[in-house]
């Protein structure tokens, strides 16, 4: 949504520490005036990278590694300290993350406050004069956009739809009719909020429609992904929580609620009226059936088709394990005659008894 | 695509039953100037609510409902009764979707006639004057827009594509050149039509491109759902027939034809060239391989794999049972050595037969 | 992106073989006046169709067309010839490949370059020429795009972002700010390419955001498919090398590279920092884990989970078959308790020693 700045930027290793340390408590050990160039991996740093260890398993890269400095916790503070400069904390992956904030603060252009010239914006429209209307947007009647949300280009906002507080939509993002997003949300490009359910009587070998009269209700510090599809609900509205993230192409179809801080990565399918608990977090192309309860606390891995309701947490797993296509051709085979190989099993057993 | 008025609507008892009577011969008891403010399930409905009992595994929930009338067939007649007015038809969930027609109708704002003074319409192009053209559409050489069709706002329509009478396009939806979509469809946001379809021939380890010279065609009363992606023919066109219903997120390859009055629902995937017979359903994220055949009245179940044709009606399944993750990795790892448990039957059986 | 021009196209026998033969070396046996309207399937040929015969199991189709013509390979040549004109070549589906780009060639009117009126072009941002800006595209600053470039209307291209010679966009892709598309490429409509990667810190029961500070780097020759998404990489690049072929609504995660001149259909989700090998092919809807190595020459099954690094070259699969669902349900069962299976072959195995 915006470019770097040139010349590119650089910050002292000391203005780093600082932040960090007010933020989480980080504590530097080096030369302050370092000048830091770029945030990353141990193994492309250079002498102008700051970088981090978050994992004790990459120890090995972490000596290996060329960075000005490294963000450690306390448990790898001698073995980081023997390479350079180190900044200890006590969870370097949350300090990590935070410097890319502020590395994305220092780096990126913000979106200009206003409406470009060239968007197109219904009089009863509501737009708060912090906010950022990009080019081509269209705000249809009675639309609400808060203070400081950014709304990006070729974005389309429905009729009393609303966008809260700082919220921003990347370039290209439909919100319809009467759908809502609180507020520090993010929603990227090509996202759909609020396209009809998919909802049919069938009656004498066709289908009749059932027009989609709920809404969506999304909430703060959510994320949402590049193409993801969010349904309006049938009579009620589609939900989703405070601080839940959801990765590229997913679908979430009519009435689902997805609770707060639940996580999905990409290309998972939510069917209708499916409930997921609080802290659930989903894997990649993992399919949940619809009209299913999810506790909070449920972990689904990746490319699981989830066809009853999990009401107790834990991790669930369900894929037909991968290997060379002659093997799964045979196991596959037997797979399919599984009832005559237990049947072969019962008859062994009853031989044996007798 | 369009707002809710305000006030709030509401209906008299009266109006809804003389509408469904009329369509339906759905019959009335009770008082006619009950008004109506909503339609709602029958946990959530309030004393100024319709609700409707499709299916007695929820009678339950009728008694309990605060709903001021209850649609319900025959069966139902006493019980429903007993609670307060009631709607009595052969059909209530039907009942139900023609009742949420005629409430769209009563309270969305209709897309008004006219081309949006930035719409960019090639001189060449002919749009019907009843037709609604939104805000920044873009239409090319040759299109044609039939009478009472919507285009809503930043959709692309190719040179040499077609409109049928009273379809609607929600914002943003590409139908590429000679593409044609029939009459009263619907199709939802960021949906393509007519992209490439996936063919190259491959030569000395790179791949040629063959260029995709047939288009889509789509008929009548179809519905495709957001971000859906129908792909244009190699040589002849692909095609989906009347009453077909495709969800969000689904693929389409070149050169597929989906039977009539079909329905998919999301993330399925079609493969290039496969015929999918009549009446057919498609359970969501369910992956259905090239160039097979769908016999009529096929239902596949969500997220299972069609990998050979299927010329017998029926209900097919095939996706791995879901399990505590340790459960499944034990199991998993016998299905990798199916063939040795069935070796070690095979040695039991002989031993047991000598 | 563009319509076939009326009247409809047609060429001689001669002109295609002329092509063909400077191309590929196919010899013409037959009339070369003869007049072609159309390239055809060898099924729905007419008496003005050339078609094509690649894979001899279709014999029997070859047998019985109408077409005007047909390429085959030597070994076909008394066969094809008995029925009239013919085309001789080594490969005779490079030849139709390479015919349907002549034909392309002919019937496609090009996209006119400069830029449209109601394009949206920052100052800072570079144009060349000879390139074609669609109807409200929107290029922010400091983007380049390279002579002959095709810029389809709708599109937005991100600050610093670049676009190389004779590469197209169809109409409606977004490319994000700092992300790089090389020489000769295709991207279709509703691709989203550097939208954000999927990182989050988990702390406290939420997610703290990752900002990603990577881009997104494509080759050359590379073609990317509707409503696909390539992730912007966290700190370094997200890549996709020269030649690789991506079908539609493919989720590509950060830090990810594909190898040159692979190949994905649709649907399929590659997690974060997968490698994936030059050559590689990859079925539909497949999905592939994070941080995992496929060497070249490794071709996933379609719909199969890749979980582990695959280190030798072959066929994988992994899917679970269908069946007809009362089958499935009792081979589920069964699968889902296959440890008691075989430890029931276990104590049959211990008893029969005895």
């Amino acid at each position: 949504m915006a470019a770097l700045q040139a010349p590119p930027f650089h910050a002292t290793l000391g203005d780093i520490a600082a932040h960090l340390n007010a933020a989480l408590g980080a504590e530097l050990i080096g030369d302050p005036a370092l000048r830091i160039t770029r945030i990353a991996p141990l193994e492309t740093a250079t002498s102008s990278s700051i970088s981090f260890l978050s994992n004790p398993r990459y120890q090995a890269q972490l000596q290996g590694s060329q960075a000005a400095c490294v963000i450690v916790d306390p448990a790898q503070r001698d073995l980081a300290q023997a390479r350079g400069a180190v900044l200890i904390a006590d969870d370097p992956y949350l300090c990590f993350a935070r410097l890319t904030q502020w590395w994305a603060q220092h780096t990126r252009v913000p979106a200009p406050a206003g409406i470009h010239p060239r968007a197109i914006i219904a009089p009863s429209a509501q737009v708060a004069a912090s906010a950022s209307i990009g080019a081509l947007v269209v705000i249809e009647d009675g639309a609400v956009i808060a203070e400081d949300a950014v709304i990006g280009a070729h974005s389309f906002i429905g009729a009393g739809a609303s966008v809260g507080r700082a919220t921003r939509l990347a370039a290209r993002v439909t919100l319809h009719a009467d759908c809502h997003i609180g507020a520090n949300s993010l929603v990227h490009s090509g996202a759909v909020i609020g396209a009809d359910g998919f909802g049919f009587a069938p009656t004498q070998g066709r289908f009749e429609k059932i027009e989609q009269l709920g809404g969506v209700r999304i909430g703060n510090q959510v994320e949402i992904g590049a193409n993801t599809c969010i349904d309006r609900g049938a009579l009620e509205d589609t939900v989703i929580e405070d601080g839940a993230k959801l990765d590229n192409l997913i679908q979430i179809a009519h009435n689902v609620r997805i609770g707060a801080h639940a996580a999905m990565a990409g290309c998972v399918g939510v069917a209708g009226s499916t409930h997921i608990g609080a802290g659930c977090t989903i894997g990649g192309a993992a399919m949940i059936l619809g009209h299913l309860d999810l506790a909070p606390g449920v972990h689904i891995s990746a490319a699981s088709v989830v066809s009853r309701s999990l009401s107790e947490p834990g991790q669930y797993t369900g894929f037909f394990p991968i290997d060379h296509n002659p093997q799964w051709e045979k196991n596959a085979v037997i797979v399919r005659n599984l009832t005559a190989l237990r049947e072969r099993v019962r008859l062994l057993e009853k031989t044996t008894k007798e």
